[in-house]
Protein backbone atom coordinates (compact mmCIF):
# COMPACT_ATOMS: atom_id res chain seq x y z
CA UNK A 1 0.00 0.00 0.00
CA UNK A 2 2.72 2.10 0.49
CA UNK A 3 4.28 1.63 -2.52
CA UNK A 4 1.56 2.58 -4.46
CA UNK A 5 0.56 5.66 -2.92
CA UNK A 6 3.96 6.58 -3.19
CA UNK A 7 3.74 9.47 -6.31
CA UNK A 8 6.69 9.64 -8.91
CA UNK A 9 9.38 12.05 -9.02
CA UNK A 10 8.67 15.26 -10.54
CA UNK A 11 11.02 16.62 -12.70
CA UNK A 12 11.03 20.60 -12.93
CA UNK A 13 12.34 22.39 -15.36
CA UNK A 14 15.69 24.68 -14.91
CA UNK A 15 14.29 28.60 -14.60
CA UNK A 16 13.60 29.92 -11.83
CA UNK A 17 10.30 31.63 -12.79
CA UNK A 18 6.97 30.33 -14.80
CA UNK A 19 3.60 31.49 -15.35
CA UNK A 20 1.32 28.48 -14.38
CA UNK A 21 -2.02 28.09 -16.27
CA UNK A 22 -4.42 27.37 -13.18
CA UNK A 23 -7.82 26.24 -14.68
CA UNK A 24 -8.84 25.43 -10.62
CA UNK A 25 -9.06 21.74 -11.86
CA UNK A 26 -7.50 18.91 -10.02
CA UNK A 27 -4.04 19.04 -12.16
CA UNK A 28 -3.29 22.32 -12.92
CA UNK A 29 -4.14 23.03 -9.28
CA UNK A 30 -1.73 20.10 -8.35
CA UNK A 31 0.62 21.57 -10.77
CA UNK A 32 1.02 25.15 -8.99
CA UNK A 33 0.85 23.57 -5.27
CA UNK A 34 4.41 21.46 -6.56
CA UNK A 35 5.92 24.67 -8.32
CA UNK A 36 5.49 26.49 -5.20
CA UNK A 37 6.48 24.10 -3.09
CA UNK A 38 9.93 23.45 -5.00
CA UNK A 39 10.54 27.70 -3.88
CA UNK A 40 9.74 28.19 -7.79
CA UNK A 41 8.34 32.00 -8.43
CA UNK A 42 5.08 31.49 -10.09
CA UNK A 43 2.01 33.68 -11.37
CA UNK A 44 -0.69 31.83 -12.35
CA UNK A 45 -3.16 32.73 -14.53
CA UNK A 46 -6.61 31.33 -15.29
CA UNK A 47 -8.63 32.94 -18.41
CA UNK A 48 -12.76 32.95 -18.49
CA UNK A 49 -13.21 32.20 -22.15
CA UNK A 50 -16.60 32.51 -21.95
CA UNK A 51 -17.54 29.41 -20.30
CA UNK A 52 -21.21 28.89 -19.33
CA UNK A 53 -20.13 28.78 -15.18
CA UNK A 54 -17.18 30.24 -13.15
CA UNK A 55 -17.14 27.48 -10.58
CA UNK A 56 -13.52 26.53 -12.01
CA UNK A 57 -12.33 30.18 -11.69
CA UNK A 58 -13.80 30.50 -8.26
CA UNK A 59 -11.78 27.35 -7.42
CA UNK A 60 -8.64 28.79 -9.19
CA UNK A 61 -8.84 31.63 -6.83
CA UNK A 62 -9.25 29.44 -4.02
CA UNK A 63 -6.06 27.36 -4.68
CA UNK A 64 -3.76 30.80 -5.34
CA UNK A 65 -5.25 32.24 -1.90
CA UNK A 66 -4.47 29.41 0.03
CA UNK A 67 -0.36 29.73 -1.90
CA UNK A 68 -0.46 33.41 -1.54
CA UNK A 69 0.67 33.62 -5.48
CA UNK A 70 0.28 36.26 -7.73
CA UNK A 71 -2.88 35.25 -9.79
CA UNK A 72 -4.81 36.80 -12.92
CA UNK A 73 -8.29 36.02 -13.83
CA UNK A 74 -8.79 37.50 -17.34
CA UNK A 75 -12.03 37.50 -18.62
CA UNK A 76 -12.07 37.58 -22.62
CA UNK A 77 -15.74 36.48 -22.71
CA UNK A 78 -15.62 38.49 -25.86
CA UNK A 79 -14.23 35.46 -27.17
CA UNK A 80 -17.37 33.38 -27.50
CA UNK A 81 -18.80 33.95 -30.83
CA UNK A 82 -15.70 33.81 -31.98
CA UNK A 83 -15.27 29.95 -30.97
CA UNK A 84 -19.06 29.21 -32.52
CA UNK A 85 -22.31 27.79 -31.00
CA UNK A 86 -20.68 24.15 -31.13
CA UNK A 87 -19.36 23.37 -27.62
CA UNK A 88 -21.24 22.42 -24.64
CA UNK A 89 -18.60 23.97 -22.69
CA UNK A 90 -19.59 27.68 -23.37
CA UNK A 91 -23.23 27.16 -25.01
CA UNK A 92 -26.26 26.83 -22.34
CA UNK A 93 -27.99 25.36 -25.74
CA UNK A 94 -25.67 22.07 -25.75
CA UNK A 95 -26.20 19.53 -23.61
CA UNK A 96 -23.63 18.26 -21.11
CA UNK A 97 -22.76 14.78 -22.54
CA UNK A 98 -22.46 12.09 -19.42
CA UNK A 99 -20.00 9.16 -19.82
CA UNK A 100 -16.47 8.62 -19.95
CA UNK A 101 -14.35 10.50 -22.29
CA UNK A 102 -13.73 8.12 -25.06
CA UNK A 103 -17.85 8.51 -25.86
CA UNK A 104 -18.58 9.93 -29.05
CA UNK A 105 -21.06 12.26 -27.26
CA UNK A 106 -18.11 14.20 -25.82
CA UNK A 107 -16.74 15.52 -28.52
CA UNK A 108 -19.22 18.39 -28.04
CA UNK A 109 -16.65 19.41 -25.18
CA UNK A 110 -14.14 20.32 -27.63
CA UNK A 111 -13.18 24.78 -27.65
CA UNK A 112 -11.73 25.41 -30.93
CA UNK A 113 -8.25 25.74 -30.37
CA UNK A 114 -8.77 26.46 -26.86
CA UNK A 115 -4.67 25.30 -25.55
CA UNK A 116 -3.35 27.74 -28.17
CA UNK A 117 -5.41 31.09 -26.84
CA UNK A 118 -4.64 29.93 -23.43
CA UNK A 119 -1.08 29.25 -23.78
CA UNK A 120 -0.18 32.49 -25.84
CA UNK A 121 -1.60 34.51 -23.39
CA UNK A 122 0.15 32.72 -20.55
CA UNK A 123 3.92 33.14 -22.90
CA UNK A 124 2.54 37.03 -23.05
CA UNK A 125 2.80 37.52 -19.52
CA UNK A 126 6.10 35.79 -18.54
CA UNK A 127 7.76 37.92 -21.22
CA UNK A 128 6.10 40.92 -19.81
CA UNK A 129 7.06 39.60 -16.30
CA UNK A 130 10.88 38.93 -16.87
CA UNK A 131 9.52 34.66 -16.25
CA UNK A 132 11.10 32.07 -18.22
CA UNK A 133 7.72 31.08 -19.95
CA UNK A 134 4.73 28.65 -19.28
CA UNK A 135 4.10 25.94 -17.39
CA UNK A 136 0.87 23.64 -17.56
CA UNK A 137 -0.77 20.29 -16.40
CA UNK A 138 -0.78 18.17 -19.99
CA UNK A 139 -0.77 14.64 -18.27
CA UNK A 140 -0.85 10.91 -20.41
CA UNK A 141 -4.46 10.58 -19.18
CA UNK A 142 -5.35 13.64 -21.57
CA UNK A 143 -7.72 12.41 -24.25
CA UNK A 144 -7.89 11.84 -27.74
CA UNK A 145 -11.04 14.00 -28.56
CA UNK A 146 -9.10 17.44 -27.94
CA UNK A 147 -6.83 17.41 -30.51
CA UNK A 148 -5.10 20.12 -28.68
CA UNK A 149 -4.10 17.48 -26.19
CA UNK A 150 -1.81 16.23 -28.21
CA UNK A 151 1.87 16.27 -27.27
CA UNK A 152 2.99 16.67 -30.42
CA UNK A 153 0.69 20.21 -30.70
CA UNK A 154 2.49 21.12 -27.38
CA UNK A 155 5.84 20.10 -28.78
CA UNK A 156 4.94 22.67 -31.84
CA UNK A 157 4.19 25.11 -29.28
CA UNK A 158 7.23 24.39 -27.37
CA UNK A 159 8.62 25.49 -30.38
CA UNK A 160 6.96 28.77 -31.18
CA UNK A 161 7.22 29.89 -27.39
CA UNK A 162 11.30 29.88 -28.08
CA UNK A 163 10.78 31.63 -31.20
CA UNK A 164 7.92 34.37 -29.96
CA UNK A 165 10.27 36.39 -27.92
CA UNK A 166 14.15 37.33 -27.32
CA UNK A 167 14.55 36.12 -24.42
CA UNK A 168 14.64 32.43 -23.08
CA UNK A 169 10.87 31.39 -23.41
CA UNK A 170 10.23 27.44 -22.73
CA UNK A 171 6.77 25.22 -22.47
CA UNK A 172 7.23 22.95 -19.49
CA UNK A 173 4.96 19.75 -18.91
CA UNK A 174 6.26 18.04 -16.02
CA UNK A 175 3.16 15.76 -15.45
CA UNK A 176 3.70 15.28 -19.55
CA UNK A 177 4.02 11.15 -18.48
CA UNK A 178 1.84 10.59 -15.34
CA UNK A 179 -1.66 9.37 -15.52
CA UNK A 180 -4.99 11.50 -12.90
CA UNK A 181 -3.98 8.91 -11.06
CA UNK A 182 -0.52 9.71 -10.59
CA UNK A 183 -1.18 13.79 -10.16
CA UNK A 184 -3.68 12.88 -6.91
CA UNK A 185 -1.03 11.10 -5.04
CA UNK A 186 1.39 14.07 -6.02
CA UNK A 187 -1.14 16.34 -5.05
CA UNK A 188 -1.46 14.48 -1.57
CA UNK A 189 2.38 14.30 -1.35
CA UNK A 190 2.46 18.55 -1.40
CA UNK A 191 -0.68 18.94 0.55
CA UNK A 192 -2.96 20.37 -2.21
CA UNK A 193 -6.80 21.08 -0.75
CA UNK A 194 -8.49 18.56 -3.34
CA UNK A 195 -11.95 19.82 -2.16
CA UNK A 196 -10.80 23.46 -3.28
CA UNK A 197 -10.71 22.30 -6.49
CA UNK A 198 -13.59 21.72 -9.39
CA UNK A 199 -12.98 19.61 -11.97
CA UNK A 200 -17.35 19.08 -13.39
CA UNK A 201 -18.53 20.81 -16.46
CA UNK A 202 -21.52 21.08 -15.03
CA UNK A 203 -21.38 24.35 -12.85
CA UNK A 204 -24.12 23.17 -10.04
CA UNK A 205 -23.55 23.44 -5.98
CA UNK A 206 -21.73 19.84 -6.33
CA UNK A 207 -20.10 17.91 -8.74
CA UNK A 208 -22.41 15.68 -11.16
CA UNK A 209 -20.14 12.85 -11.00
CA UNK A 210 -21.88 11.56 -14.45
CA UNK A 211 -20.14 13.98 -16.73
CA UNK A 212 -16.61 12.57 -18.74
CA UNK A 213 -14.20 15.35 -15.77
CA UNK A 214 -16.20 14.12 -12.88
CA UNK A 215 -16.03 10.17 -13.90
CA UNK A 216 -12.02 10.64 -14.22
CA UNK A 217 -12.04 12.60 -11.44
CA UNK A 218 -13.46 9.38 -9.35
CA UNK A 219 -11.71 6.74 -10.98
CA UNK A 220 -8.43 8.90 -10.33
CA UNK A 221 -8.71 8.83 -6.88
CA UNK A 222 -9.70 5.51 -6.55
CA UNK A 223 -6.65 4.41 -9.02
CA UNK A 224 -4.49 6.21 -5.99
CA UNK A 225 -6.32 4.40 -3.65
CA UNK A 226 -6.63 8.10 -1.36
CA UNK A 227 -10.01 9.33 -0.19
CA UNK A 228 -11.62 11.78 -2.54
CA UNK A 229 -12.99 14.49 -0.46
CA UNK A 230 -15.50 15.93 -3.08
CA UNK A 231 -18.69 15.91 -2.65
CA UNK A 232 -20.71 14.32 -5.78
CA UNK A 233 -24.63 14.81 -6.05
CA UNK A 234 -25.28 11.11 -6.39
CA UNK A 235 -23.92 10.41 -2.98
CA UNK A 236 -25.94 13.11 -1.34
CA UNK B 1 8.35 52.70 -66.02
CA UNK B 2 5.51 49.85 -66.84
CA UNK B 3 8.13 46.82 -65.71
CA UNK B 4 8.76 49.08 -62.57
CA UNK B 5 5.23 49.28 -61.78
CA UNK B 6 4.39 45.80 -62.62
CA UNK B 7 3.40 43.92 -59.16
CA UNK B 8 4.65 40.09 -58.68
CA UNK B 9 2.13 37.45 -58.65
CA UNK B 10 0.64 36.49 -55.61
CA UNK B 11 0.29 32.59 -55.03
CA UNK B 12 -2.60 31.91 -53.46
CA UNK B 13 -3.41 28.96 -51.17
CA UNK B 14 -5.20 25.66 -52.08
CA UNK B 15 -7.95 25.78 -49.69
CA UNK B 16 -11.62 27.46 -50.53
CA UNK B 17 -12.04 29.92 -47.39
CA UNK B 18 -9.60 31.56 -45.01
CA UNK B 19 -9.81 34.17 -41.76
CA UNK B 20 -7.79 36.95 -42.76
CA UNK B 21 -6.02 39.29 -39.96
CA UNK B 22 -6.60 42.60 -40.68
CA UNK B 23 -4.91 44.85 -38.37
CA UNK B 24 -6.24 48.08 -40.63
CA UNK B 25 -2.99 48.55 -42.07
CA UNK B 26 -1.57 48.72 -45.70
CA UNK B 27 -0.32 44.94 -45.76
CA UNK B 28 -3.15 43.24 -44.09
CA UNK B 29 -5.97 45.75 -46.29
CA UNK B 30 -3.97 44.66 -49.67
CA UNK B 31 -4.12 41.09 -48.53
CA UNK B 32 -7.63 40.98 -47.81
CA UNK B 33 -8.51 42.62 -51.31
CA UNK B 34 -6.42 40.00 -52.95
CA UNK B 35 -8.03 37.17 -51.36
CA UNK B 36 -11.48 38.51 -51.73
CA UNK B 37 -10.45 39.97 -55.64
CA UNK B 38 -9.35 35.83 -56.24
CA UNK B 39 -13.17 34.51 -55.05
CA UNK B 40 -11.93 33.04 -51.41
CA UNK B 41 -13.97 32.92 -48.98
CA UNK B 42 -13.22 35.53 -46.40
CA UNK B 43 -13.75 36.40 -42.92
CA UNK B 44 -11.66 39.39 -41.53
CA UNK B 45 -10.90 39.64 -37.80
CA UNK B 46 -9.07 42.74 -36.31
CA UNK B 47 -8.22 42.56 -32.65
CA UNK B 48 -8.06 45.40 -30.29
CA UNK B 49 -5.26 44.02 -27.77
CA UNK B 50 -5.55 47.45 -25.84
CA UNK B 51 -3.94 49.91 -28.11
CA UNK B 52 -3.68 53.76 -27.23
CA UNK B 53 -5.73 54.91 -30.10
CA UNK B 54 -8.46 53.18 -32.50
CA UNK B 55 -7.66 54.40 -35.71
CA UNK B 56 -6.36 51.06 -37.45
CA UNK B 57 -9.79 49.13 -36.06
CA UNK B 58 -11.78 52.56 -38.15
CA UNK B 59 -9.49 51.93 -40.60
CA UNK B 60 -10.53 47.97 -40.66
CA UNK B 61 -13.86 48.50 -40.84
CA UNK B 62 -13.68 50.88 -43.60
CA UNK B 63 -11.87 47.91 -45.63
CA UNK B 64 -14.08 45.54 -45.16
CA UNK B 65 -17.42 47.67 -45.53
CA UNK B 66 -15.77 48.31 -49.15
CA UNK B 67 -15.00 44.65 -49.47
CA UNK B 68 -18.82 43.68 -48.36
CA UNK B 69 -17.31 40.73 -46.15
CA UNK B 70 -17.79 39.13 -42.60
CA UNK B 71 -15.78 41.30 -40.34
CA UNK B 72 -15.71 41.09 -36.32
CA UNK B 73 -13.45 43.61 -34.03
CA UNK B 74 -12.89 41.64 -31.28
CA UNK B 75 -12.16 43.67 -28.60
CA UNK B 76 -9.52 41.92 -25.21
CA UNK B 77 -8.84 45.29 -23.87
CA UNK B 78 -8.18 42.87 -20.33
CA UNK B 79 -4.86 41.34 -22.37
CA UNK B 80 -4.07 45.20 -21.65
CA UNK B 81 -2.23 44.75 -18.33
CA UNK B 82 -1.07 41.17 -19.10
CA UNK B 83 0.99 42.73 -21.56
CA UNK B 84 2.50 45.06 -19.28
CA UNK B 85 3.52 48.60 -19.34
CA UNK B 86 6.52 48.52 -21.75
CA UNK B 87 5.40 48.83 -24.95
CA UNK B 88 4.93 51.98 -26.26
CA UNK B 89 1.63 51.09 -28.29
CA UNK B 90 -0.09 50.75 -25.38
CA UNK B 91 0.65 52.73 -22.87
CA UNK B 92 0.04 56.34 -22.75
CA UNK B 93 2.90 56.67 -20.66
CA UNK B 94 5.92 55.84 -23.25
CA UNK B 95 6.09 58.11 -26.06
CA UNK B 96 5.80 56.63 -29.51
CA UNK B 97 9.77 57.12 -31.05
CA UNK B 98 10.32 58.46 -34.20
CA UNK B 99 12.79 57.53 -37.17
CA UNK B 100 13.33 54.02 -38.65
CA UNK B 101 12.59 50.55 -37.49
CA UNK B 102 16.33 49.84 -37.57
CA UNK B 103 16.71 52.57 -34.32
CA UNK B 104 17.03 50.99 -30.80
CA UNK B 105 14.61 53.25 -29.84
CA UNK B 106 11.57 51.10 -31.66
CA UNK B 107 11.94 48.56 -29.40
CA UNK B 108 9.46 50.01 -27.21
CA UNK B 109 6.82 49.18 -29.62
CA UNK B 110 7.53 45.72 -29.33
CA UNK B 111 3.93 43.84 -27.65
CA UNK B 112 4.90 40.65 -25.95
CA UNK B 113 3.60 37.53 -28.26
CA UNK B 114 0.91 39.34 -29.80
CA UNK B 115 1.41 37.18 -33.04
CA UNK B 116 0.56 34.26 -31.19
CA UNK B 117 -2.30 35.91 -29.57
CA UNK B 118 -3.84 36.84 -32.73
CA UNK B 119 -3.23 33.92 -34.95
CA UNK B 120 -4.52 31.43 -31.65
CA UNK B 121 -7.79 33.56 -32.06
CA UNK B 122 -7.96 33.76 -35.98
CA UNK B 123 -7.46 29.91 -36.14
CA UNK B 124 -10.34 29.28 -33.53
CA UNK B 125 -12.29 31.39 -35.95
CA UNK B 126 -11.50 29.54 -39.12
CA UNK B 127 -11.61 26.18 -37.05
CA UNK B 128 -15.72 27.21 -35.63
CA UNK B 129 -16.36 28.90 -39.12
CA UNK B 130 -15.12 25.58 -41.56
CA UNK B 131 -12.69 27.50 -43.33
CA UNK B 132 -8.84 26.17 -44.27
CA UNK B 133 -7.02 28.30 -42.37
CA UNK B 134 -5.53 31.76 -41.46
CA UNK B 135 -3.64 34.27 -43.99
CA UNK B 136 -1.89 36.83 -42.41
CA UNK B 137 0.44 39.69 -44.23
CA UNK B 138 4.03 39.18 -43.03
CA UNK B 139 6.45 39.95 -45.53
CA UNK B 140 10.26 40.26 -46.55
CA UNK B 141 10.37 44.10 -44.84
CA UNK B 142 9.30 43.29 -41.57
CA UNK B 143 11.76 44.03 -38.77
CA UNK B 144 14.24 42.20 -36.56
CA UNK B 145 12.98 44.22 -33.90
CA UNK B 146 9.73 42.14 -33.88
CA UNK B 147 10.72 38.25 -32.70
CA UNK B 148 7.52 37.04 -33.79
CA UNK B 149 7.71 38.55 -37.18
CA UNK B 150 10.80 36.29 -38.11
CA UNK B 151 10.15 33.34 -40.53
CA UNK B 152 11.29 30.86 -38.49
CA UNK B 153 8.62 31.93 -35.69
CA UNK B 154 5.67 31.87 -38.24
CA UNK B 155 7.14 28.41 -39.31
CA UNK B 156 6.53 27.15 -35.81
CA UNK B 157 3.18 28.30 -36.08
CA UNK B 158 2.10 26.82 -39.27
CA UNK B 159 3.09 23.43 -38.02
CA UNK B 160 1.59 24.47 -34.36
CA UNK B 161 -2.05 25.76 -36.52
CA UNK B 162 -1.60 22.11 -38.38
CA UNK B 163 -1.86 20.23 -35.09
CA UNK B 164 -4.57 22.11 -32.98
CA UNK B 165 -7.40 20.55 -35.04
CA UNK B 166 -8.49 17.52 -36.80
CA UNK B 167 -9.59 19.35 -39.52
CA UNK B 168 -6.80 20.62 -41.98
CA UNK B 169 -6.12 24.31 -40.93
CA UNK B 170 -2.92 26.07 -42.10
CA UNK B 171 -1.16 29.53 -41.52
CA UNK B 172 -0.35 31.08 -45.34
CA UNK B 173 1.78 34.06 -46.00
CA UNK B 174 1.37 34.89 -49.63
CA UNK B 175 3.48 38.32 -49.21
CA UNK B 176 6.75 36.57 -47.64
CA UNK B 177 8.72 37.03 -49.89
CA UNK B 178 7.53 40.56 -51.11
CA UNK B 179 8.83 43.80 -49.65
CA UNK B 180 6.34 46.46 -48.91
CA UNK B 181 6.72 48.20 -52.12
CA UNK B 182 5.67 45.25 -54.02
CA UNK B 183 2.60 44.74 -51.62
CA UNK B 184 1.83 48.82 -52.86
CA UNK B 185 2.69 47.17 -56.25
CA UNK B 186 -0.40 44.87 -56.03
CA UNK B 187 -2.67 46.85 -53.86
CA UNK B 188 -2.65 49.26 -56.86
CA UNK B 189 -3.50 46.87 -59.00
CA UNK B 190 -6.52 45.43 -57.45
CA UNK B 191 -7.75 48.48 -56.17
CA UNK B 192 -7.28 48.80 -52.79
CA UNK B 193 -8.18 52.64 -51.46
CA UNK B 194 -4.96 53.10 -49.66
CA UNK B 195 -6.46 56.35 -48.41
CA UNK B 196 -8.68 54.41 -46.25
CA UNK B 197 -5.64 52.26 -44.51
CA UNK B 198 -3.75 53.59 -41.43
CA UNK B 199 -0.11 52.70 -40.78
CA UNK B 200 0.37 55.51 -38.01
CA UNK B 201 1.39 54.66 -34.15
CA UNK B 202 0.52 58.03 -33.19
CA UNK B 203 -3.72 58.44 -33.33
CA UNK B 204 -3.98 61.96 -34.70
CA UNK B 205 -6.09 63.61 -37.63
CA UNK B 206 -3.50 62.29 -39.95
CA UNK B 207 -0.82 60.15 -40.49
CA UNK B 208 2.60 61.68 -38.37
CA UNK B 209 4.97 60.95 -40.92
CA UNK B 210 7.58 60.22 -39.16
CA UNK B 211 7.68 57.56 -36.46
CA UNK B 212 8.72 54.11 -37.70
CA UNK B 213 5.50 52.75 -39.65
CA UNK B 214 5.09 55.93 -41.31
CA UNK B 215 8.71 56.52 -42.77
CA UNK B 216 8.33 53.09 -44.10
CA UNK B 217 4.65 53.79 -45.71
CA UNK B 218 6.37 56.67 -47.36
CA UNK B 219 9.38 54.53 -48.52
CA UNK B 220 7.42 51.74 -50.24
CA UNK B 221 5.14 54.45 -52.12
CA UNK B 222 8.26 55.94 -53.17
CA UNK B 223 9.75 52.67 -54.03
CA UNK B 224 7.18 51.47 -56.26
CA UNK B 225 6.93 54.77 -57.69
CA UNK B 226 3.25 55.05 -57.05
CA UNK B 227 1.62 58.35 -56.12
CA UNK B 228 0.89 58.11 -52.24
CA UNK B 229 -2.70 59.13 -51.28
CA UNK B 230 -2.18 59.13 -47.14
CA UNK B 231 -2.14 62.65 -45.78
CA UNK B 232 0.74 63.18 -43.25
CA UNK B 233 1.07 66.20 -40.84
CA UNK B 234 4.26 67.27 -42.56
CA UNK B 235 2.51 68.21 -45.24
CA UNK B 236 -0.15 70.29 -44.25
Amino acid sequence: MQNKNSPPSVIFPSGKGYVVLLSGGLDSSVLAYCFARAGLTIKALTIDYGQRHAKEQNAAKGIATALEIDHRILSLGELRPILGETSSLLSDGVAIPEGHYEDESMKSTVVPNRNMILLSIAAAWSIASGLEGVAYAAHAGDHAIYPDCRPEFADAMNEAIKLCDYTSQELVRPFVSFTKADIVRIGASVGVPFEKTWSCYNGRALHCGKCGTCVERIEAFERAAMPDPTEYEDFC
